[in-house]
């Protein structure tokens, strides 16, 4: 198995088959792809929200472009960025940096001086449109996790982000949601499985300055 | 191997080896997972530019926060996306999709169309809010396609993206710099290799609705 044949096997799935549940293990192990993905800084600016409760599933499911694929699907994960940056919220990051290395607090007082007075004199909403970027590194790292455990999933954005934040309280936590990931197995009658994966030509995708 | 293993291996590489030399065989490997990566309504909105040529990437060197990194890396990866969306550039993704799955053009029309309405109307700004962030999710793919070929990479921000432009010709590529990656092999006295991997706590990054 390799990232590229994980990457060729998955599609957006349409169609889930409501009986078959994704096991707590491989959630966990989606969710563990997505904890350790890179971000600006190291601040890992989003949390993930991971609901099963079907409940909560058929109340989030008017907000979706496809309320059925939510309802059907096994596990909605949500990845909510940081609503802004606070000088809280970094130091509590670079605090655990220096305390887990064994380095004295402060040791990268400078550099976090810097960002502070970077994304601080920013608006809020100038400061989203950064945590939010960071979201997609751990979605995508999550898109790829489920592959490679060949768990069928379907990226979603285009939802209605108010409504989320507001089931789920998302404004309490400091957040905001950003994307969708649902998760599950495939129904055998979705249409889109059989169709071709077309992505532009390398010749195309790519320029090279050798 | 596995997705995990693969992102505990990796960090942000702060020191290269310049004397060594990433293969074109894994470098087609890098920029084919991020070929592969899924985008919103599957429209691929952003490019990679590959940078190998000393000359360039001296000249693009001034643009970064770690001139010396870019300077003594193998390659250096741009992702760039779309300035704005267009109707052509929506179609020409749609006639591609229908051509290659043997489907009349025109099938999508009504999707296409309710981009296109959706898009449009907006202002370039924030088109390429949108656009943006579907790089990141081919960012991220590079990042995890380099770990797995245990090549080291730093994923970069922050940088002079007017430069890096101005230098590229983005502008008349219709496209703007998002990110930096650069890829090589580490020396081995980079001052971050020996240090642990910090992340929030599970505890801390998922909430769990069941």
């Amino acid at each position: 198995m390799s990232l590229i044949e994980d990457l060729k096997w998955r599609y957006a799935t349409k169609k889930y088959d409501p009986t078959k549940k994704v096991s707590q293990e491989d959630i966990d192990k989606i969710v563990e792809a997505a904890r350790l993905a890179p971000t600006s800084s190291g601040l890992q600016q989003f949390r993930v929200l991971v609901v099963s409760n079907q409940e909560i599933k058929e109340k989030l499911a008017p907000s979706s472009l496809n309320p059925e694929v939510m309802v059907d699907c096994s596990h909605v994960l949500v990845f909510a960025a940081w609503d802004r940056y606070t000088a809280e919220r970094i130091d509590t990051i670079y605090d655990r940096i220096t305390d887990e290395r064994g380095l004295p607090r402060g040791r990268f007082g400078s550099y976090t001086d810097k960002i502070k007075n970077l994304y601080l004199n920013e608006t809020a909403e100038e400061n989203f449109i950064h945590t939010a970027r960071q979201s997609y590194i751990g979605f995508a790292l999550a898109i790829a996790q489920a592959a490679e455990l060949r768990i069928d999933s379907t990226p979603a954005e285009g939802f209605n982000n108010a409504l989320v934040d507001e089931l789920l309280d998302l404004k309490s936590l400091g957040l905001k949601s950003v994307t969708l990931l649902y998760l599950g197995y495939r129904d055998e009658n979705d249409w889109l499985a059989p169709m071709k994966k077309v992505r532009n030509p390398v010749e195309d995708f790519v320029i090279e300055y050798k």
